[in-house]
């Protein structure tokens, strides 16, 4: 080893030991008397001394060198209680400079001065940043404890192939030619989950895997073409089986790794969760739940809430003093097109006692003061209303509720709000293609109770699937699958597969199904987001190594790129641009 | 859970309790008054046992049935001493068929008798045979402790992306057409080199991954398209420093997936390798090794020796009793063309003290006798000799020398002789291109003792570079890599880049050299193959879950495929077959 220690290492103890540092130059501060380097590595920072007299060897030190330093250990005077290795100093005897470093582009400090694209390009200089540095140490433990808990329940992690086979179901896949099956093409997997159904027919009963998944979508804010997944999958069990182990799963990662302790996760059925939060994934950090007011409000001649389906009502605490200002900020928030609403009804309820809405001439005051009640509203709250077709309306004010959560400070990143989300659609009915697609996907079993249903109001069967939700994101999700070859057939009869397609697609699958399939199921947990959401961030990009930007680029190393001709020639492939 | 037990878990002490078990019909055995089912699941099998007046539950019971079984542990008055649940069996109450099965096309035994390909194809079916389920506990098992040991030593498991730039040096790239960045492509990677050594730039100083890479060459036999690696990188870091920490890695899973101790593990270097084995990964759990008895044979009037560059004799012991049969067999298998020596010499040395060689009328007694001491031959012994062309007849001999190992039982699979080779040559002549092509890969160092041969002689340049070898197989090999720009472009010079390439390719990597680039280097180990090694079988494939064929296809789920026209012109290229 070119080091005798890290730098994170040194401690009182080791005082005039002899020690080899290695690192890079994080600061120089040249006193005349002394030059003091603060040299880093990944395990910490410690202080080198170099006298006047040595400012040969430091004159030339530049930020971010590679420098190899010998020395003894010598107790500091004044001490820096910030780091942990702030009792001591080296009084440096030799230094080798490893490799010189240009200025970078950017500080390589906690708060860069870099954009993000910048850093983006230069994304090996900034790695070297904690905060990132922290994300990728917080992701590899994180891993490290998924498998550790698995493995002592049993699971066996199994590899799956990335070269598969194209399905048109679902999001698009990328393709793959292959150069020795001229013509043909693999694709990327969306997720093993053909392969991991299999191994429970194979009988392996608890498989796992944290695995690349690949998904060819148009890239929303967040997205990542290639994205991890902790890909889990039982036999033998039932829905109840699959929550209380993963939600032991998730009690020991935040045991072990955010040191807070969960008794269990509450649950919520998604027709509730429609209801009262106006989506399938809840952030229960906050309240704020709706408040459906619609008979209250109807035949008072106020033509929107006379005309619409449905009235929400929402009850912000101590918020009657929001400002005309700020009013006007939230009606144009939800007037917004990504919100779609057409404009925001408030209802104070004064302090003393006394209501004051946007609609007052409509309604009197003792009307008003039912909407409190019914909102569970106190003197110095703050009631919102919006109205239309159900769907629309929950849609936004379920943005309103989480935008208020944000302004008022509800939803502390350092607070953890697990939920269970069951019961789901079966199905879902899609405008565009004139038919049902699967809600999660199309290996999901119906709940056995709503098998009726099946043929006259499929949209109305619930499914064996559920979500986990953390702090208002879907962290995983999951469902008990059909093993029974008749029911998958049927399944995709309704989804519009004919029977040739789903025995080109999924023969294997359904053939598999006939030599002893067990009922089985499984969940797969988004481990990027997981990453993100317990390093108590929004965006996944910071843990991830090296992400690709909104158009799916790497522009550091400027992929994707055109190729040669030959190579496109052995594939048998064209460009056509 | 649908089962209170699993069937492998249940022991005398269990006798009298309730139980539920579940799993696959082994066997049926109907006695009349009663009929015995051999259950099974991945951890066993337990006997259940079901009376007469039970026929109806067991008669339509066929192979490969789920089933889930009630009853009561009992004492069996037979005990079978094969299995750990043999001293009991459970009488059965309740029977609850949870999944037919049509017949296997093959038995679920440990000796199937289904072919290759109807295995492959059934893949899902072969995988539940103990065989494949032990090949399989034992990856996962390899890749917790790999993971383990190496997590203690502070090493960061940090995933690399899958989706990166394609690169014409080395193997030829699987590439992927990217529909947002049109006629342009990502290329799958053949490993993570390149992001590897970035981190070492971003000071991650203690990098691994069980990383998936791809290569798209024409299959040669136990080959696969997609392979894992156990992908590792070090900064700050000698040569002997990488050959300690990984040597322990593989003590480490040796003692505890095998329970063998090594001390340390034995080291040589290139040229040895090539001079006493003739390859550069000798199995070394055999002799045999090479006498050059060149000087000796020459002049003798014997014309193929006297115009060979180099003749190669080689000792086995106590074969002087092989017969013609044998004797002729071996000289067909050294003029098979995969082999491609001319002919076979051989040199009996017999219990009496005499000689008899292939070539008596050329050498004399005492002749013979001076080959047989410089091969340290003892009587019965049998010598045998090739020669020609010194690379020709080191390799010839290397064939041989395996073959009769082979036959004589010397490459017992569960002996175990892992060896270091080090001292790499940096670069190799390729006759075709006309150039130098780097041995191991462009960023690896030279050695600086050779570092003035560079522009004169750059084919005698050593480089830092290593081999793992585990009985006469590679499973890994890594070097001290280059971390200065202008060595780095140098490199590229003479592998034949021009500046432009060099720069298009690999910028990033030139461009992190400028910034502060430590001294690192690392190792790869190919996972699959220490898998099959510590398995004690030679072939990967039944150390995959789901295995392409020599043709690079899954017969399984029939991929590659052809794709739809819509994908294609989304991804803006066409089929030009």
């Amino acid at each position: 080893m070119l080091r005798t220690h890290t730098n994170g290492e040194l401690r009182i103890n080791n005082v005039n030991q002899e020690v080899t540092l290695c690192g890079w130059v994080q600061k120089k501060r040249d006193l005349g008397a002394m030059t003091f380097v603060d040299l880093r590595d990944r395990y910490g920072i410690t202080q080198l001394v170099f006298s006047e007299s040595q400012s040969e060897l430091t004159m030339n030190l530049g930020r971010e060198f590679v420098i190899q330093a010998t020395g003894k250990v010598a107790e500091r005077q004044s001490k820096n209680t910030n780091i942990p290795t702030g009792d001591i100093e080296i009084i440096v005897t030799s230094l080798v400079v490893l490799n010189k470093s240009k200025t970078p582009p950017f500080t390589i400090e906690d708060n860069s001065d870099g954009g993000e694209e910048l850093r983006m390009q230069y994304r090996y200089l900034d790695l070297r940043r904690n905060p990132l540095r922290k994300n990728l140490e917080l992701r590899h433990r994180l891993s490290i404890e998924v498998r550790k808990y698995l493995d002592s329940l049993n699971f066996l992690e199994i590899e799956t192939p990335y070269l598969i086979k194209s399905t048109p179901e679902g999001a698009r896949d990328f393709v793959v030619p292959s150069r020795m099956n001229a013509g043909q093409f693999y694709a990327l997997p969306q997720s093993p989950q053909t392969f991991k159904q299999l191994l429970m027919v194979s009988g392996y009963d608890r498989y796992y895997q944290i695995v690349r998944c690949f998904r060819d979508e148009d890239l929303r804010a967040d997205r990542q073409p290639e994205f991890t997944q902790i890909d889990c999958e039982m036999a033998f069990v039932t829905q109840e089986d699959i929550i209380q182990t993963f939600e032991s799963l998730m009690v020991h990662l935040f045991q072990t790794t955010k040191g807070i302790d969960f008794d269990s996760f509450p649950r919520m059925c998604y027709a509730d969760a429609m209801l009262n939060y106006g989506c399938d994934k809840p952030d229960i950090r906050f309240g704020m739940t709706f408040n459906y007011i619609t008979e209250l409000v109807k035949g008072k001649g106020f033509a929107i809430f006379d005309d619409a389906e449905s009235v929400i009502a929402i009850n912000a605490d101590n918020c009657a003093s929001f400002t005309r200002k700020q009013l006007d900020e939230l009606t144009d928030f939800v007037k917004r097109p990504q919100v779609g609403a057409k404009g925001l009804i408030y209802l104070r309820c004064n302090e003393d006692g006394t209501y004051k809405s946007s609609v007052d001439k409509f309604y009197s005051e003792e009307e008003l003061k039912k909407w409190a009640k019914q909102c569970n509203a106190k003197a110095g709250d703050l009631i919102f209303v919006l109205s239309g077709d159900l769907a629309a309306a929950q849609k936004q004010m379920n943005d309103l509720r989480l935008h208020l959560g944000n302004q008022l400070g509800l939803r502390n990143p350092d607070i953890y709000a697990p939920l269970w989300v069951y019961d789901f659609p079966l199905l879902e009915w899609n405008e565009e293609s004139g038919r049902y697609h699967a809600m999660h996907h199309p290996f999901t079993s119906p709940k056995t109770e709503d098998l009726h249903l099946l043929e006259t109001e499929p949209g109305k069967v619930r499914a064996n699937a559920y979500d986990l939700v953390l702090n208002g994101t879907e962290i995983g999700g999951g469902s008990i699958r059909i093993h029974d070859r008749a029911v998958q057939s049927r399944m995709f009869d309704l989804l519009g597969f004919t029977k040739e397609e789903a025995q080109a697609q999924f023969g294997f699958l359904l053939n598999a199904f006939e030599y002893g399939a067990p009922p089985h199921g499984g969940i797969a947990l988004g481990f990027d987001r997981l990453c993100a959401l317990f390093g108590g961030q929004e965006t996944i990009r910071d843990f991830i190594a090296f992400p690709k930007n909104n158009s799916g680029r790497d522009v550091m190393i400027d992929a994707p790129a055109t190729i040669d001709k030959k190579q496109l020639d052995e594939l048998n492939i064209k460009v056509t641009l």
